[in-house]
């Protein structure tokens, strides 16, 4: 057990939006918002999973909708107890810790003010090792454990809660009802035992994302790369340095989708590189030949600064590095595949871990 | 205090399909579910308003939809009592009376379905004294009464439970739940109390629903013309008789929206009148008149039997008569026109009580 103080902050939303993998929201919004809390209510306590009572009540917490619209229209303040209340009543049992329902740097930070507001001890850990841009899309589905009772709120005070046949449908209904509010929803979903979320939950994920932040800021004190820094950290794969040359994004269903080109600079010149994102970036393709696809980590790092870059902000001009890092095991099984792989998103190639597909010619670091 | 029988049904569904003004579901179907249950539960209790207990806790239901879809597929069975079920653990109380949302076809069958399968009596009264095509037009928003709690249940067993600020934001979340849904819902909203129901509910409908049913029956008996007698019996004025020569018809946001083109028969030989309609008949006008219009009843017969023609089932070639009713007084107040008037439906006229406009040289009774 240990406490997250406002000194911890920065670091655990910068390392949360390069598990983000593009997506899961501003590392800087995020951190604004957490640190204003914490302030006033002190430091949140964080639970260890394996430190969990097999029946403890466990909510995972989120941003739902477009990260394009959040950044311009952050939660009003109190969302998430009433999302918290609102599941505890339908589920029927008093929620004694909050979760990650994904990492980002803002859905790190989300459930970090959803404790603190609401007294609860964080749980060490998030619903699927990354961000994804669909609700179904955690290891607790992989485990049949249902997505609702799920309570969604807006900054205006409207609350929806969902009991759904399947997981899917949930992510159907919740995403018309996110498009309703504005692009944006406070969300409390999954509602789980402790016994369940030992498994369903991918353990560690916020002292992971505070590791990865001080990497950063460490290699950037000694003058290192901190992209290669991150890759080492991670056993990941260089992906790729450039510059943007263009950006094509549409809010649209309620995700913020898009693609990006890069020119290549430094041992990548004359090579191009193409990101086509759904709030995340999906697929990576160098000169047309995908070397990183979903479920595998895209991460797009500021080359100078190694500041992790979010789809939503990502614009002509910025220097980047692009790093692919490997998922979480289970997402490499049949069923993981199933249900976040290339041909859930409408890609017609077969997953090749990014060890293998970058691993051998490729890797800068 | 009486009680609804197999042998009220049919007279009843075809009056609330006049009063339904063109909306509110299919007659026949809906007697065909109403009666299926009613065999096995046997008849229902009929709660004069006025005997209402003021501390009584009633809940409005109906089918929430595109009525083109909901007639190919009706619910399945328990969707209802689901329903009530949700909105009283939120409300917080028993629901003691089911109540009809609105007249129509089947929007008055689901009510008796609804009370039959959970055993409560049904309020002789609706919310709305015809069918409208939004979930905010009814008195009770009138009386600042909330929409919210409302519950959503599908024929899949997807629930959606609503708390909303306003009963606009209810309408909106809802629909788009609806559409999800497959453009159908069963639905149980504006709980109240029994004091609230007696200024925010039309009295009478179910009773008034059975006479006009059986006015037209003994029209016909009589060879008589039914929907002559309608308009006795209701005071309204007799608008059109004509053929349909067109109908334009398409499923738009959750709605069933469209235009029917008339040509003019017997005494109207020479005019035309078209219909607009959003589930409902909204406008009809003679010559490029307006001779009725929201929030009046414009109801459509068969000319031969005095059956109602729904909207969805309005086609090339039907002989129909067209009759104006007078709506609710309270319809007519400012208040009342500023939720249901033209204007709000996207019109520039403005509103004439439809005895004023077709009160003069064109009443055919």
């Amino acid at each position: 057990m240990s406490h997250i103080d406002v000194d911890a902050i920065a670091d655990i939303a910068r390392g949360a939006a390069i598990l983000g993998a593009g997506g899961g929201g501003d590392p800087y919004l995020g951190s604004l918002l957490a640190e204003r809390v914490i302030e006033q209510t002190g430091p949140v306590e964080l639970v260890r999973l394996g430190d969990l009572p097999d029946d403890a009540v466990l909510l995972p917490v989120a941003i739902m909708g477009a990260p394009t619209v959040i950044v311009e229209k952050p939660p009003a303040g109190g969302e998430f107890a009433a999302a918290v209340a609102a599941v505890a009543a339908s589920y029927g049992a008093t929620v004694t810790h909050i979760a990650c329902l994904e990492a980002g740097g803002l859905n790190s930070m989300m459930p970090l003010l959803c404790a603190a507001e609401t007294g609860l001890p964080l749980v060490d850990g998030d619903g699927m090792g990354r961000a994804f841009p669909e609700l179904q899309m955690v290891l607790a589905t992989l485990d049949g454990i249902s997505t609702t009772p799920m309570a969604m709120v807006d900054d205006k005070g409207n609350t929806v809660v969902l009991n759904t046949v399947d997981n899917a449908w949930a992510e159907r209904l919740a995403r018309s009802a996110t498009v309703d509010m504005g692009c944006g929803a406070c969300i409390a979903l999954y509602p789980m035992t402790g016994r369940e979320a030992k498994t369903a939950l991918v353990p560690g994920t916020v002292s992971l994302a505070r590791r990865l932040g001080q990497v950063v800021t460490t290699a950037r004190q000694d003058h290192r790369d901190p992209a290669g820094a991150i890759v080492s950290e991670m056993d990941g794969r260089m992906l790729f340095r450039g510059k943007v040359t263009d950006v094509e994004r549409r809010t649209q269903d309620g995700f913020a989708r898009g693609e990006a080109q890069l020119a290549g600079i430094n041992e990548d010149s004359g090579h191009t590189m193409t990101l086509c994102f759904q709030n995340e970036h999906l697929v990576a393709t160098r000169d047309g030949d995908v070397v990183a696809s979903v479920p595998d980590l895209i991460c797009v790092l500021d080359s100078d600064t190694g500041e992790p870059v979010t789809t939503e902000s990502l614009r002509y001009g910025f220097r980047v590095t692009v790093a692919g890092l490997p998922c979480h095991p289970r997402w490499r099984s049949a069923e993981g595949l199933e249900l976040v792989g290339p041909a859930y998103f409408g890609y017609d190639h077969d997953y090749v871990p990014v060890e293998d597909l970058a691993g051998k010619g490729m890797s800068h670091v």
